[in-house]
């Protein structure tokens, strides 16, 4: 067993005092991140100035014996910056400089603490903008978008954090600084960015990221379908879709979910009667969003729309914006704990497994809503509930285990925009064979050969130290026992 | 040693007669793809007809010891599918189905040996393409475009290859098939799909690829800007890209060039009187091509063209690309060798570095021309050539050489959509450390342990069998010795 005491003392005498916590009061606030389900106490969390500091973390908890986790904002829905094996945490704030905006080249140069929103502040003025935005984009970072490969609303025309990483400066779980990718955007050789883009903090530490910059759109347009209910609000997506156009956003919010946020700081004035809502965006250039926009107001009508409400200005896009990505905070009320599900399924099978997953929560008696990026098929099933209630608990998680698998059986994957973390571990065999794992497995190992680089995240429980999770056990016997 | 006759008899009797070459009058064409420069000759060259086989193949040739390279249509111009260590060349041309095009998904499912153009022919009839291009897209094949992560002249707007792989169907070297990725285009676990696309065939057989189609532009317009030299051109290029424009393409034909393919069947009327010719393509609504075109027109004659060209029609258009996709064809008439070099520069730094390759050129006598990727910074320093003529080699060989120096010395890459292959497996170390090479090799072991797929590639000499390629021993000594 490592001496954590004196792991402690030599972390403090690298970042210096203040930036090393190891009080129980402290390291409360690390236990778990977005996903309240399952908890992991750290050895000690550290808050390093720069990447020096950051590899002589590395190098002292290797010295220790002792695993470490990168953490962002703690904002991740999967737990992946939760600490197993008494792992220390690596917090990533104090690297929150961006350190050049080149509109001329369009990229910039992050650490990889910079908050998502501020980077798209300091591009503004140039014209620019950094196009993965997150819900959570007020609060979560970039270094936590790397790790996750976030996706948000506009994935769909623009695409997930991976086609906007170039370049990464990384610290591998051996001590070394290595730098990956180029700021040309064109890599040769492995296309190493690639690996790490999406490795949920398994593969080393991020210290700096070169990103690319997207050009502003010249207008925007933002749409609000009013729905009977939700399954034709999905038909008008397959509609949207087959027509060719290529939206910035396509977003549905149903019944519940607008309760919620009507009910919240967010509210919006989104109406009371819809059985869900449609939240179309189109950007590009002035002259061809008008057509585009009667166009999706012909097509939504045709999926039985109600009504059409647009935007006026920025500021009703803005509002519309804020209580769409209010919307998990919103839910956050109802309910003790929120479980935010997230998985794919192939676009045209939206409406049947959007029916399906009514009849699975109306089945097991959880409060379920939908809102989700439904142009990518991105689906967000979430269930309010309180984990103090046993038997609540085992029927959230056996939803939530039906809800997969019926993804999966329609060719969807489990999922999208939010890891695996701890919380999909133990269903990655439902999509996965052996001898993907295997595969996986290597392709981890060429990084982290000893698997000290966030523990316990994306494989299977069995391959790690189960010690550390009691729920994370808890939850395995939920889903595959029962 | 092993023994090589009685492998052929083995793959024979797998992939059927016929379908195994082994005689040396066979064995020629495969001895080298677009780069003539290095050669190797195949132990065998066998061509699968389905997965099955290629299994089967990839197994004996382990139980054999003898490596193997899988091959698309031998275009590539970095030398990444030649056969070096005795290797067993994997000819991909049977597999060459469309297997399934899904509009409603915007997905294809094909085999890697179906021709880069056909793909988007079968698309054609539901109003989609498949994307990248390269200028060999009436030969070249999928399957290769995966190798090497090709790009063409639509990169620019589009994107390379691995933006469009969704999902892959692969045989690992032990000989395992292995399905990665999501036709949903949502991955998770680890990107291994983007791992293997430019992987250059040496992580394993692609067999099947889901690919992403994009949707048909509602129009297209192409315009062509007469210039007087060629960094006036590099210049109205920066300036396009400052201006918030994304055209589909930028490219940049020289005078050198443009007389090769005007003496050429791909002649189109090429104006004799320039230093250079700009090519814009626009695309998008209808609606906004006009004005687009209109600031393009005034972009270019603020940096001097001195007169502007608009394909009037499909025709015209077509006359056009196909005059810049034959420039190699054309360049290769001029001479019995052709060095098409491929380099990428951040775009700002374009017009210094064309100064500079202009300079290279002249110093070392050598025939250059320049047709390129200037919206990307792709570079295409082309030389012509006769092999034959030691002295003018090792100019052309040194000439390169210090290229590759000046975009590497402006923050630029060695290699942009051509791969590392053979060709520059010596210039690694330019860019890379060590630690970055270790890195690589990692990840390659992952899939390829033993280094039988596709040996002698991408990493430095040193590592791997020295004696089967001379040229590239002498192509070292040049480089590096002088």
């Amino acid at each position: 067993m490592p001496d954590a005491s004196r792991l402690v003392e030599t972390l403090e005498a690298i970042v210096g005092p203040g930036f090393c916590l190891s009080s129980p009061e402290h390291l409360l606030a690390y236990e778990c991140d977005g996903l309240t389900l399952h908890r992991g106490s750290p050895s000690a969390v550290v808050l390093p100035a720069d990447k020096t500091e950051v590899v002589r973390v590395v190098r002292a908890c290797r010295a220790a014996g002792v695993p470490f986790v990168p953490r962002g904002a703690g904002t991740g829905l999967s737990g992946g910056s939760l600490a197993e094996c008494g792992a220390v945490v690596i917090e990533c704030s104090r690297l929150n400089r961006v350190l050049e905006v080149d509109p001329e080249d369009r990229v910039a140069v992050v650490q990889p603490g910079v908050v998502n929103a501020d980077l798209s502040k300091a591009a503004a003025p140039f014209g620019l903008l950094f196009a993965p935005d997150p819900s959570s984009q007020q609060a979560c970072t970039v270094g936590g978008n790397i790790a996750e490969n976030s996706g948000g609303p506009h994935t769909l025309k623009y695409g997930t954090t991976t086609n906007h990483v170039l370049a990464l400066e990384v610290v591998l779980p051996s001590g070394e600084l290595l730098r990956i990718g180029s700021r040309t955007g064109w890599d040769f050789g492995y296309d190493l960015v690639g690996a790490v883009v999406g490795s949920e903090g398994t593969l080393c530490v991020v210290t700096e990221a070169t990103v690319r910059l997207t050009p502003l759109p010249e207008a925007v347009e933002t749409l609000l379908a009013v729905f009977p209910d939700i399954v034709s609000a999905c038909r008008a997506v397959g509609d949207v879709i087959r027509s060719g156009l290529v939206p910035a956003a396509l977003e549905i919010v149903d019944r519940r979910t607008i309760e919620a946020i009507e009910a919240s700081v967010y509210a919006a004035g989104l109406p009371a009667d819809a059985g869900a809502v449609l939240l179309v965006e189109l950007d590009g250039a002035v002259a061809v969003l008008a057509p585009q926009m009667e166009r999706v107001r012909a097509l939504v009508a045709g999926q039985g729309a109600t009504r059409v409400e647009v935007a006026r200005d920025a500021a009703e896009r803005q509002r519309l914006w804020r209580a769409r990505k209010g919307a998990f905070g919103a839910l956050g009320r109802l309910a003790p704990d929120l479980y935010v599900h997230d998985a794919v399924v192939p676009r045209p099978r939206l409406p049947e497994v959007i029916d399906q997953i009514l009849a699975i929560g109306e089945k097991h008696g959880v409060r379920l809503s939908n809102v989700f990026h439904a142009g990518d098929g991105n689906l967000h099933p979430n269930i309010s509930f309180d984990r103090r209630d046993p038997d609540e608990l085992a029927r959230v998680l056996a939803a939530g285990d039906e809800i997969l698998r019926a993804c999966v059986a329609v060719g969807g994957v489990i999922s999208g925009e939010h890891g695996i973390g701890t919380e999909k571990r133990d269903f990655m065999r439902l999509v996965f064979g052996e001898d993907d794992l295997a595969a996986m497995q290597r392709l981890r190992d060429a990084f982290d050969p000893d698997h000290v680089c966030n523990p316990g995240k994306i494989f299977p429980t069995t391959r790690f130290c189960v010690e550390s999770n009691p729920k994370a056990r808890g939850y395995d016997r939920v889903s595959f026992d029962s």
